[in-house]
C-alpha cells in the first residue's frame, strides 16, 4: 500500500483490517510490525486496563502479548474520512473488545502506524441509559404505594452512608470531584463526594475576588451538560461556583457537604476502605470498597519555613487563603512567587491601591491570554473549532492522540511564533528585570504544566503592570528572614511589609494520602503527576504518563483525580469505567503498572 | 417551472427569488398571485409585528400593501436541501427585513406557494450575545476599584426595582415567566419575574406527588439550555422543579420569590405602568413598560358553585391544591372532571387504597401515552427525530410551519390510525361507561389543547383502573348538591364521600388581569387562547391564531404568555423580540390586531 496512490481513508480502513486481522489470530509480532520502529501507542484503559503509551515496537509487542487473549480485540471500523496532511494520514475509528467498546485514532505514515489511540467508552452490558435507552422517569401503570422520584431520591439520601454503604467515596467536591460523581450517577456507581465547604462550588468562590477562569469556555466543559452558548469566555469565579451548585443539583449527585473528611484506612483482607468523616457535628464511618482522592493538583498549599514569619505583625497567609484585596489598599503589599496566582493577586491589591512588591524567585513562563486562545488551544477549542465540526468530544479525542513523548515537539514552534509575536512585550518584561523563560526545551506552557504544574503566567494584565513598575518587583531573591513588619531578602536589603502573600503553590496530590491514610501509603504509591521528562522539576526516568493520575495505584482502590476542566472532564470517562468495571465484578487486569521513583 | 422536472431546491430558490423581486419592487399583487388562491402565510412578527396567519391571496396582499414600505424584506436565500414529497416541495430559507434577520418555510405546489412562514430570528444592531460574540467575563488589563462579577450582580439584584425601574415585569415564574426571563436577559432587557412561592420550580412541586410531565422531554427543553441526553422522558413534577430552580440560578435572573402582586395599573400618559407588589413585607411599586402575565394558562382554577359546598364536613379542594393521596388511603374519594389532572389524582387516590369514584360530566378524549409518543410527537420530537437530524430548533420551526387552519387535517389521520390501532382499549373504556370522543372533527388532542385547552386525558394507566372498575366512574352526570358527607349527583343517587377534588379546570388567562389589573382591562383585552374554530367550548368567528397569546393585546404593553413547554419555548422568542424592539425604540406598526369577540 502506498501513501501516495490510495484515498486516505482507504489506507486507514486497509491498515485497520490489517491490524485487526493479526491480533485476531493473535499475532502480536506481525501486528507490531505494522508500526513504525518507534511508533506510540497511547492507551486509555481498553486494552491496559491502565493509562499507558506504549513507546517503539518492542513495547507494542510486548503489551499485545500480555493482553490479546484476554482483551481479545475485533470489529475496527474506520470512523468518518480520513485525512492526509504533509505524509501523515490520520483518521479515526471505533472498535470493540471482550467486555468494552471504544474510539480511537491513528495516524499513519509510509503505510506504517506512527501514533495510535486507544480508548474505552462504554462497558458491555453496562452502557449509560441516555438518548434511546434514558429512563422513562415516571412508571406508567398503576401500581400500590408507588414512590414518587422525590420519595426515593429522600430515601436514598438518608440512607446512603448509614443503612447502605457508598461503592465510592471522593474526597474533595471540586470540578473533579462532581464531574466523577456525575459520570459514576450516569453509571449507577453508588457514590459520595465528600466536601468540607458549605457549598458545592465553594473551592472556587472562597478564592481571591478578581479569580477568573485562565482557560477559555470551550475547554472547561463538564461533562454531559454543556455550558450555554452566551457562557463567558473565562468564567468569573462565582459564576462557575454557581455553575457546579446547579450540576450537583441536576446531576443528582450524593455531595456531603461541610463534611471533613478525617482519616482512611484500608482492610485488605474486606477489601473496603474505613473512611472517618465529619458531616454536621456527627462522626461517620464510610465503607467504600474504591476510594478517589480529588482534593485538587492545587489542594495542598506548600509554605515555606522561613525564619521569623511567626514573628510577622501584619497579616500573612498562603494564596488559597487569600480572600481578595479589598482589605489591603494602602498597605504594603509583599507577594512571595511570580506564577499564575502571584500575578493575579499583585494585580487586585495594586487595583485596590496597595503599594505592591512582587518576589520572583526563579524565571517563570509568560504567555499572553490572546496568545494561548489563537495558537494553543484555538484549533480544538474555540468557537471557531466548532465552527469546523470540532466537537468537545473530538477536540479531546485529538489532544489525546498526541503522545507526550511528542507533545513537546508540537509545543515548541508555536511557542517560537508566540516569541515573535509577542516580542515588543516580553522585552518590556525583561527590560522590568522580569526573569523569563519557555521552559528548559521552549516548548511553553502546557507541558510546563503537565511536567512540573507550575512555573507559568496567563498573562491578562499583570505584566504591563510588572512592565511599567507599577508592580514593583524584585527577582532572582528569595524571602530569608521575617522581621515584625519587613522582610529581609537574599540580597541583604529590606523590604517593608504590612502584608505577606505565599503564592507558593502546591505540594503533590500524594501528601493529601500521607495526612489522610498514612505516610506509609503516600509513599507506596509515591509522587503524582508529573512525566519524568527531566526537566526542572520534573526528574526522570521518563514515564510516558502522568503519574498516578486517572489509573491504578501501588495501593489498592486508592484513586487520585484532578486537573484542569479539561482533564477533569475527559480523563473521568476512563476513571469512572475503571470504577464501574471493578463494582460488577469484570476482569480488569492492569498491565504496566508504573514504579514508583519519587516520593513527592 | 414545473414541479416535475426541476429538482426541489431549485424550484424553492427560483419561487424565492420571485418572490423577493416582487416584494422589492414592490408589487403586492405580484407576490400573492404566486400563492396559491387559499394560500396561507403564517407571520411570526417579521411584517406584521403580530402573529398572525393570513389566509388566502386577498389577505396576503392586504398585509404586503400595509406593511412593505416600512418593512423591506429582502435577502431570501434558501437553507439546505428542498424535499419533495406527494407533489409538495418544501424547503427552508432565511430573509432579512430593515430591522430584523428571519428562518422561514415553504411549501410549493405546482410552482405556487400553498403554506408560507415567516419568523423573526434577532434584531439588526440587537442580537444576542452568544458563541463567537458571547463576552470575555473577565476584562483583561488592569483597572482602578475593578467590580468582579459578583458585585456587579449583587449591585444589580440590589437595585433592580429600587434605583432603577426594570423595562419589563413579569408576573408568574413558571417555566413560561422563567423562559421568557431568560430570553430578555440575553437580550439585556432589564427584567423582574414576579412569583408567589418561595422557590423556583414550586408551581411544579406543590402539585400532586405523582405528576410528571405528560409531555416528552424532547418537546420539554428550555430555551439556550437543553435538558442532558440522560433526562427522563417524563420528568417527575420535583425534578423539573430543581432543573427551573437551577435555570434561575445560571441564567442570572431577577427572580423575585415569595412575591405576590396586588395590582397592576396602567399610566397612559407615562406609558408606565405602576405594578404593586409584597416582597418580604414589603409593599414595592414596579414602573416598568411592559408588563407579561405569565400566570399560566392553568393559574386560575374554576371551581363550580355547587349548593351545600360550605356545609361539607369533609376536605375539599380543586385539583391545584391538592397535594396528592397520602392523607386519604381508606377514604372515599369523589373526583369532579374527566381530564388529565382528574386521572392523575384518581390513580393515585386508587393506589393509596382510597376508594375512588370519578364523575365525568361530559365526554373525554383519551389517547394512550404510547401512541401519541409514536405518531403524534414522535416524527418531531424523539430520538430518532433527533438521529435524522431533526434538532430542537428544525422540529419548533417545522411544528409552527402548519397553519392552524390546516392542522386539524393533519392530525384527523393520525387518530383514526389511533383509533384503529388501540381499538381495545377504546372498548374496554366504553364497555365501563367512559363517555369518549376524538374531538368534534376526529382531530384528537393537540386541537383540542389548542381550541379549549382541555377535554383529554394522556394515559399512563388510570384508563384501565377505570376499564376495570377499580376506579368507579358514574358518568354523564354531575354533582347537583353536596351534603355533609356525600354528594347528590343529577340522576338522584347519592355518593357517601370524606374526600372531594374539583378537577374543573381552569378559566382564561384575562381571568388575570381582572384579578390584577381590573375587569375593564380584561374586557377590553377579551378571552385568550382558543382559535374559534366553532367547536366545543371554541366559539367561532375563525381567528386563525391562538387568541392574545405572545403578541400585542387591546391593552397598550400588557402581554400573555403562556402553554406548554414547547410552546413557552418557542414563542417566549418572539414576545421577547417584540419587546426588546419597544425598548430600543424601533418602529413596531402591529399590522392586523384581532377584534375581541369572546370576553372570557
Amino acid at each position: 500500500m502506498s501513501s501516495d496512490s490510495t484515498a486516505p481513508s482507504q489506507q486507514v480502513s486497509e491498515w485497520l483490517s490489517k491490524f485487526g486481522a493479526a491480533l485476531d489470530r493473535p499475532e502480536a509480532s506481525v501486528a507490531a510490525e505494522m508500526f513504525e520502529e518507534a511508533g506510540l501507542w497511547r492507551d486509555l484503559v481498553s486494552f491496559t486496563w491502565n493509562i499507558k503509551t506504549l513507546e517503539g515496537r518492542e513495547a507494542i509487542e510486548a503489551m499485545l502479548k500480555a493482553t490479546l487473549p484476554e482483551i481479545r480485540p475485533h470489529a475496527w471500523r474506520i470512523a468518518g474520512e480520513a485525512t492526509s496532511e504533509n505524509g501523515t494520514i490520520a483518521g479515526w475509528f471505533t472498535f470493540e473488545t471482550a467486555s468494552s467498546r471504544g474510539k480511537g485514532h491513528v495516524r499513519l505514515r509510509d503505510g506504517r502506524c506512527w501514533t495510535l489511540l486507544t480508548t474505552m467508552t462504554e462497558l458491555k452490558g453496562f452502557e449509560e441509559k441516555k438518548g434511546a435507552t434514558r429512563i422513562s422517569g415516571t412508571q406508567h401503570g398503576v401500581f400500590k404505594n408507588r414512590q414518587s422520584w422525590l420519595e426515593r431520591k429522600t430515601q436514598e439520601e438518608a440512607e446512603l452512608g448509614y443503612k447502605t454503604q457508598p461503592y465510592c467515596v471522593i474526597i474533595g467536591g471540586g470540578q473533579g470531584g462532581i464531574g466523577l460523581a456525575a459520570r459514576l450517577r450516569r453509571l449507577d456507581v453508588p457514590t459520595i463526594v465528600i466536601e468540607r465547604h458549605d457549598r458545592p462550588g465553594d473551592s472556587w468562590r472562597k478564592r481571591y475576588k478578581s479569580l477568573c477562569l485562565h482557560d477559555p469556555v470551550w475547554y472547561d466543559h463538564l461533562p454531559y451538560l454543556p455550558f450555554p452558548d452566551h457562557w463567558p469566555v473565562f468564567s468569573p469565579k462565582d459564576k462557575i461556583g454557581d455553575w457546579l451548585e446547579m450540576y450537583v443539583k441536576v446531576m443528582e449527585l450524593n455531595f456531603w457537604h461541610a463534611t471533613e473528611c478525617r482519616s482512611a484506612r484500608y482492610d485488605a483482607a474486606a477489601e473496603e476502605w474505613a473512611v472517618t468523616v465529619e458531616r454536621e457535628g456527627q462522626t461517620v464511618v464510610l465503607r467504600p470498597k474504591q476510594l478517589v482522592l480529588a482534593t485538587g493538583m492545587s489542594g495542598m498549599p506548600h509554605v515555606p519555613t522561613i525564619p521569623g514569619a511567626d514573628r510577622f505583625l501584619g497579616a500573612q497567609h498562603h494564596s488559597s487563603r487569600h480572600s481578595g484585596a479589598d482589605e489591603y489598599g494602602g498597605k504594603k503589599c509583599v507577594v512571595l512567587g511570580a506564577n499564575n496566582s502571584a500575578h493575579d493577586i499583585c494585580a487586585a491589591l495594586w487595583e485596590q491601591g496597595a503599594d505592591v512588591t512582587m518576589i520572583q524567585r526563579s524565571s517563570t513562563h509568560v504567555v499572553k491570554s490572546d496568545s494561548l486562545m489563537d495558537l494553543v488551544l484555538g484549533p480544538l477549542y474555540s468557537e471557531s473549532a466548532l465552527k469546523a465540526g470540532i466537537t468537545t468530544d473530538i477536540a479531546d479525542l485529538t489532544f489525546a492522540s498526541v503522545p507526550y513523548k511528542l507533545l513537546h515537539t508540537l509545543h515548541i514552534p508555536i511557542y517560537e511564533e508566540i516569541a515573535k509575536r509577542d516580542a515588543e512585550f516580553y522585552e518590556r518584561l525583561r527590560q522590568a528585570g522580569f526573569l523569563l523563560d519557555f521552559g528548559d526545551d521552549g516548548s511553553g506552557l502546557f507541558m510546563k504544566y503537565l511536567r512540573r504544574g507550575s512555573g507559568y503566567y496567563i498573562n491578562v494584565g499583570a505584566s504591563e503592570l510588572i512592565a511599567d513598575g507599577r508592580i514593583k518587583l524584585r527577582s532572582g531573591v528569595n524571602i530569608e528572614r521575617i522581621l515584625e513588619d519587613a522582610v529581609v531578602l537574599t540580597d541583604g536589603t529590606t523590604l517593608p511589609a504590612d502584608v505577606l502573600v505565599y503564592a507558593t503553590g502546591y505540594g503533590s496530590m500524594n501528601g493529601w494520602a500521607a495526612k489522610l491514610i498514612s505516610q506509609e501509603v503516600a509513599d507506596q504509591v509515591g509522587k503524582c503527576w508529573g512525566l519524568g521528562s527531566g526537566t526542572t522539576k520534573d526528574p526522570g526516568p521518563w514515564e510516558g504518563e502522568l503519574r498516578n493520575m486517572w489509573k491504578p495505584t501501588r495501593q489498592a482502590a486508592l484513586w487520585f483525580h484532578g486537573g484542569n476542566l479539561h482533564q477533569s472532564r475527559h480523563y473521568s470517562q476512563f476513571l469512572a469505567l475503571q470504577i464501574k468495571a471493578r463494582m460488577e465484578g469484570l476482569s480488569t487486569p492492569v498491565y504496566g503498572p508504573s514504579e514508583v521513583r519519587h516520593l513527592r
